[in-house]
């Protein structure tokens, strides 16, 4: 088990979820997605600001088991583990409803980073990462 | 000026912004929405729970001056304040960005009351909102 | 009633709906949206290519009435009149059902031209709206 | 190589693209979920009216794998081609860029059937997949 390094906590928002009354499936990867960037900011990285230096963090790969669906003005709190396999990072994360610890949903998401539109060594997010991996 | 009566931190989240760098239109109406939501809540009363009982606060018009835009990451609260004319609800709504206290965004909402889905009087919402009118 | 200039067929999306089994209000903003800048893509303009050049339609208010609710799988039509008052250009959109032409929304969205984040008269869009106004 | 079974021609809307200028991760799978529900309709079910009756069909799993990204108003079409194991309906989907016929995201999507919240044998499933299978 690699260990947590940063939690998000959030709360679903009405219309996040669709006609089934549950949160829509997509939604997950937005909160998986929301939580990375507050990491980043965490970290003294802003994902537009790498932007406008022409430096991206894009997803290459996402796996997502969903469990227990959230309903509306649900509590939850989104997690972050970490991991680097070459020239990847892959963001190991879990959404888990705060009024009873239940695991909603788990996420693996591979990121590589471009540097001018290029495949690179992702040293800006390393020197970022230093302390987590 | 109507006073304001409740107020509701956010942050962007990125996905929310558009290709121009900045958060798409119709997001503000969403910020609006879950803040109007979050003051329900603070009221006691849940938007799906009373959708199940036959009650639907339904929106009847919006209207929305666009001021100046939110990026990525910004913090913001979103306001409320509350009027009541004939069997409508009122709302009027701020975005007010944190860092300078901009108003980015104002909004005037006007919401009635289904009961079964007829125009209604308001009454749970009369009751829930009567210290606030 | 100024003359409609182009129409859009479009068809909800089930993740467009929210809990109470309708479209989410703010969606009706995108498909507004969508609409105005499939015009755009009719009269020989791209939004994003002309952010790019500096130039940005920014909507400054929108008012939009909301009728009859939209639901899941529904087809529709979004269509577009126009309208220039001053520097600014107003659209005039409605959406019907196509089942039964019902009017569900009516949109009057109002924008302005930046040109290099300063307001500016809008002569990109004047030479493309020409035939239409 | 399975047989692809049904295709949905669709378009990006320009707010779905995020300040990268690309269509935002979360959006694909949204695609792949409309032309899911798409191929639903084409088969004679429809995904709400199930839900009335107490049939979901649920995601349990996806995996995306991201290639090229698509902008603003690219045209696209989304595939299916279709698989069963056991109680899951495996949909492997891609979506392809018209303009170069270049895929742009590969998923594979599992899902189970919930007859009134329990794991049950997709007979609505089995029956309207029957030529597809």
């Amino acid at each position: 088990m690699r260990p947590i390094i940063f939690e998000n906590i959030m709360k679903v928002r009405d219309y996040e979820c669709d006609a089934q009354g549950h949160v829509n499936n997509a939604n997950y990867q937005r909160y998986f997605e929301t939580t990375r960037h507050e990491f980043l900011e965490h970290v003294g990285l802003n994902f537009f600001e790498l932007h406008k230096q022409g430096i991206d963090a894009v997803v290459s790969r996402v796996e997502i088991r969903y469990k227990v669906p959230l309903i509306g003005m649900d509590k939850f709190k989104c997690t972050v583990a970490l991991e680097r396999i070459g020239l990847k990072y892959i963001f190991h994360q879990k959404i888990i409803r705060l009024s009873d610890e239940k695991v909603c949903a788990l996420g693996k998401i591979e990121v590589v980073n471009l540097v001018n539109g290029k495949l690179s060594k992702p040293e800006v997010f390393d020197e970022a990462f230093k302390e987590y991996i």
